[in-house]
């Protein structure tokens, strides 16, 4: 499928593992090297220990006012300067998923400000969503973050920031995969 | 994948194929039957002509007294007086994909009342949504609906209001698939 992105752990990759923890639930086993590619491209299968699965997808909750400003402030993955990434893979509760448009929305972002939150990391913070849940993935959303070495300790400050919400209560399973450029 | 439906046309199928037109855009093949079946499945691979994929998924509009009032009318989909059944299979313009969500919901239901019309019209006219564009089929939507012959003028009335709607302004693919248990 040409809009499927696969987060492959492998012997070799673009990407260098530098830590993974389970932060909720089940783990996922060490590997030392991520490879992250088109889920078309059936290169490097063999080296694989586990593979993750999702597609970039319109938005859900935003708003008109806030797509437009972080148009405006995002920048793109891919920059030079964003030596360093993290693969946080999140699985969110049934209790979740039951909820009504409005009733997540509310959680998401009236209450627990998740865009806005990302929002004071731009640009320096560059991030994408990638949905996984309607593949029947073992996660439901693989997020996916880059940053320059110097912003480690911002990125730092992000993640806490979402950990501590609302929104949070509904995870059930997270990973926390920091990496760098091979 | 556990959660993907595959509708086949085919020389054989559990429906039979009444009719086929394209309402907009380009036609798909006529064929003598439907199959519908998980996707997981791989019978009758050899006799498709075509085979359309989706996967049901979360609400994306409805508001909580929305859901809580179509769980209370609606009955399942396989019900023995359901014999007929239509599979609108809709794609929608990039323009909608680049609105909002307060956008689209706007549109979908206080200007459209895409909700409140399908309402009107339960039980008689059971509904299941599939997603497919993130899928990266040729649709967006593949739409069913189930009904007992002697409600197919409402079904009529129903698919008439829906296409007059703003939200139908971006509609540029829709086929018409008219379908009876074989």
């Amino acid at each position: 499928m040409q809009n499927q992105v696969a987060f492959s752990g492998a012997d070799r990759g673009n990407w260098r593992v530098e830590s993974l923890r389970a932060v909720r639930g089940d783990p996922l086993p060490a590997v030392p090297c991520l490879d992250v590619a088109p889920a078309s491209s059936s290169e490097n299968q063999a080296s694989r220990l586990w593979v993750l699965r999702g597609f970039a997808s319109n938005v859900r909750y935003a708003k008109r006012v806030e797509v437009t400003s972080l148009k405006a402030q995002s920048e793109p993955l891919g920059r030079r300067l964003a030596m360093k990434a993290a693969l946080i893979p999140i699985r969110k509760t049934p209790a979740w998923w039951a909820l009504a448009q409005d009733e997540r929305r509310a959680i998401f972002e009236e209450q627990s400000h998740h865009t806005a939150i990302g929002m004071d990391y731009l640009p320096a913070i560059a991030r994408q969503l990638y949905h996984a849940k309607d593949l029947g993935e073992p996660f439901d959303f693989l997020t996916w973050f880059e940053f320059a070495p110097e912003h480690e300790a911002a990125f730092e400050g992000l993640v806490a920031r979402l950990r501590a919400t609302q929104e949070w209560t509904y995870v059930d399973r997270e990973i926390d995969i920091r990496l760098v450029r091979s």
